[in-house]
């Protein structure tokens, strides 16, 4: 099989030949059907960033993606040859606190597909059988390595219900652009986004958002006591500070967006005086958070076509690293086909 | 002023000129714009069901009405003449344990407006200030008096939430009609309907069901493990019935129609052992619902002028009480203008 | 091994040889400990009810129990010979919709150990692993035939918030004893049961409630507009309509008593004019009701020993089931030693 | 009468006669039984922080206090001469979307009574009667002032439930020992303190906690993976930045104590990965809370007494008010008597 390796710690990847795929008992093989870009692929790429201190080369990566399944361990329940799946990147342990009380998503022994091992961006792919989600058909198959981050924004939209609530969405890469329109399908009363970039702010309007400003406005324009729900998913130090200007008293923020830094609040007059609930999302729930994926893309409510703004055979991955990397931000989602 | 009027302890009422409204202090008075028939009227009207025992005459009725503030009572505070306003038609204590436990719905004092002193089929209606709930502008006027059972179906649906859940909605007389309308623009999966009346079937439809099924199919054709969400709005015991059946394990129904008399239930198969939440819902959430109910129609997610099917003015009353009675059940709304 | 055995379609049973018990690679073998007897184990043993139609002859019976861990199949995890399990009698499939959303309780594909196939009256036990639920030591092991039914309890209590409410327990059989003893231990502002039973009364108060009421009294004289929660243990037509009457309105109510026929409810003025909410509950949240009823345990805060009235050694069987059917109902619960 | 004065814009306040107050009709006039120094009184008393910037000389100050009815005004509901009363400080509007939506403690017009106006550090004291929450008897008298401050630690505590749950209270002022208290009387697994006072530490035993540490040492000693509710009550940098390290990944912060300056936030690592939720409180829920915190007091659950360490009559406010600031830290709560 051919598939795009990390060899050495360096910057790069080679798109090379590799030995077959042996899976355990508890694992399946997924020939790969399309694969996309993460933003944390991009210090494992470019090597820099956490990727150095974490990542482990030789490796595969990419934890994004879906195929159909091409063999079944022998203790993996519930698979059977062509069977359409996408991947839940999050290997979680079924055994801990957190596993076995409705959170697996935050499981105690976690390890990351594509990170903490093997990932997607090849050929085929092997993971815990318990790692993969089976479609109901294939019906969604071009969209289906977006489950994992379009699960994200369903997660962080829907931590509480947004129905006749005012939405504030900070930062339109593709995760601010899924939970536009997760928060538009789910009722909500408007939703605005903050955005710099003129090409991501026509997205988020295509995505259902009914204004967008620039990081200097203030949006409180259009709302003038707050909004009900900031989803704070840029990460940037000048955006958490506004989440919480932005959000009104007794309201609530989503924090997605990973800085890379330390974080300075008012914690005072923002968070307590306030009476604000923060909930910080990382991965998506298990598997509540896939069947309300499906659900808002299989009844059309949401089109994420919009979204996929490049696609490229495997082979030619450096312009897809180079479209995710581009100064402009002129980008929506970079997908490969294998 | 010209009001209709319950004369006598006897079917029928009266369009006729009465003395001018005098108000107490805490009240307003307000100049109706809308009123529209509740099915609760009909038995004032026709003098059967629970009205001998419960309604005195002589006295106006109706509580679905709004309208300008015309008189504002020296201790009511935030009106001014002119101001536009619902009427939130159960009047609440608010010194009780609900009321000051975020239940002013179920008000161990509670009275309604119409029912249990004089109500809103009239150029005038005193009301407490504090069931009157003000419009931020009047651009929804024409629809004022529907915010009332609209709440009524927002507070059914909205419970708990719907965003990615299949919902059957079971009666599509107004309150099926509305409870349709908040669960499609609140992300529901799908939205299937029960009903008979060709006539409603098709409302139904333009309010956004998927499906619209006659009480003799089961509409587990379409959603074969059963429905998350059932909205029972008919009261009738087949329904009722079937609403266990159609839930799926672990789902829940909502209680809003009201039957005539005793209920049967199979309380160990269908409620325990498949693990179902029943909510009993009765008014709205004062004034939570309203702020939806509002959010909702004026984001234009919601549209209700398709279920208002008949406007007569009031002194037409008989017409609109004729319509509401009508054997082939061919209405939506009656919304009569002083 | 000996064990408890269902030998034929006739009211009885027998203790007696068997050859030793071969477990599937998902299961684990089980040296019982303890094992107690459950109000559903009556009809199996005395062929009545429900019994002749779904258990099949000859099997052994048998569903709460726990013991030490005597031997792992290969594809068990997280087990290891010797340690201390107590046993989830809910056969979960793990891939459904239910269970893949956080309700495993409610499986479709769900089976019950010791109903539905081989039990635990016996020496040896063998379980899917996943079933299996390790204790952190072995402290609580005389009580460890009872995490099943008090996780009913749990369930039922805690499905809501109970801190600072009021609690009515309807029905002081052993579940309704261990849910006085949850709401007690979870803050609840005072717990009132009612039960004819002198017996079960005096363990009523041993366990917390501050009163107990026979049948015929109201206990609204305490909590005179209603308590907020009711837990409805008994099953008994006059105690479901009453639960119904003893609530406040806006209050819960949790359905855990089966009746053994259909129920009459006022569904207009006791489920929809009170605004009620009902939770039918069966089983336990897999396994969120575990690690919680394993703490109320642990921390002190709730000491079963009280409830356990009778044990007796296995052989002894015959004994036990006619303590759990004398007509005095004096009798907590029953604890085998295999 | 008599009170305690902020003359004048200086550090200090003087105990003298004054006119007698005259009540407003949305009033209610208080003869003062009790009245208690909250943390915020001293910077009013000693004139730093934010006093000179909010607080408006001459005016009588206090905010936790309780008493008898002495006068009604004519549009105030519900009270008699006599009632007992404790008093919310927080006098919303009632009219905002914040006091429609079940959120008064986050008003948009809030103001503190004490702090905005007038307060109670006298023989009398006039309120608006929707601040006043009216006993059911007056048994609790003299722990009449204390609903107030504990209703802080109630909300606190409570926004979650807490049954069977690890929880951790950092910081053990008066409000951390309340916060041990609720706690641990609403079925908390364990509750864990940090604190450096031995003073306070050996209060936080007495009030439930199972073990105190300081601030140097780890409490997950006790709780290895962390627990699952952290209660942040001191307002310093260093507990805060260990909140996060407490708490267990997919556990819950509860920020109470207030920073006297920006706080520093590991945001990626401790928030968003670990899956956390922080829960900003200020005031009470008005009047959830009131309830739950009269029955968690009236069922003798949580007995405050322990905590009230030091009572003066108010002419001795000085000795009040160097009790508060005493370096050792050696106090709970200080009560006047007027």
């Amino acid at each position: 099989m051919k598939a795009l390796i990390k060899k050495t710690p360096a910057p790069g990847a080679a798109y090379e030949s590799m030995g077959d795929l042996k899976i355990r008992a508890d694992e399946v093989l997924i020939k790969v059907h399309r694969a996309s870009i993460c933003g944390s692929d991009l210090p494992i790429y470019g090597w820099n960033s956490w990727a150095p201190e974490r990542f482990k080369t030789p490796s595969t990566f990419g934890h994004e993606f879906c195929g159909t399944i091409a063999e079944v361990g022998a203790g993996a329940r519930d698979f059977k040859l062509g069977d359409f799946v996408s991947v839940e990147s999050h290997i979680f342990c079924g055994l801990c606190y957190q596993c076995q009380n409705g959170q697996r998503h935050v499981c105690r022994e976690m390890k990351i597909i594509g990170v903490d091992g093997p990932g997607g961006f090849g050929e085929y792919a092997a993971v815990p059988a318990r790692c993969a989600w089976k479609h109901s058909d294939d019906s969604l198959r071009d969209l289906g390595s977006l489950f994992e981050p379009f699960g994200n924004a369903v997660y962080s939209v829907l931590v509480e219900p947004v129905a006749a609530k005012t939405v504030l969405v900070m930062g339109c890469g593709p995760q601010g652009l899924f939970s536009i329109a997760v928060a538009k399908a789910s009722g909500a009363d408007r939703v605005v986004a903050v955005e710099s970039s003129k090409y991501r702010a026509d997205l988020a309007i295509r995505m259902g958002a009914s204004a967008v400003f620039s990081p200097e406005e203030d949006p409180r324009k259009l709302v003038k006591d707050g909004f009900d729900v900031v989803c704070e998913m840029s990460g940037a130090q000048a955006a958490i500070t506004n989440a919480f200007k932005y959000v009104r008293s007794g309201g609530r923020i989503t924090a997605f967006g990973i800085p890379s830094k330390k974080i300075e609040l008012d914690w005072a007059n923002d968070l307590i005086f306030k009476g604000v609930r923060v909930h910080g999302i990382v991965g998506r729930e298990i598997f509540e958070t896939w069947y309300k994926a499906d659900r808002l893309l299989r009844s059309g409510a949401i089109d994420l076509k919009a979204v996929v703004t490049h696609t490229f055979p495997l082979k030619d991955y450096a312009a897809g690293f180079a479209a995710m990397n581009a100064p402009a931000r002129d980008c929506g989602k970079v997908v490969f086909v294998p």
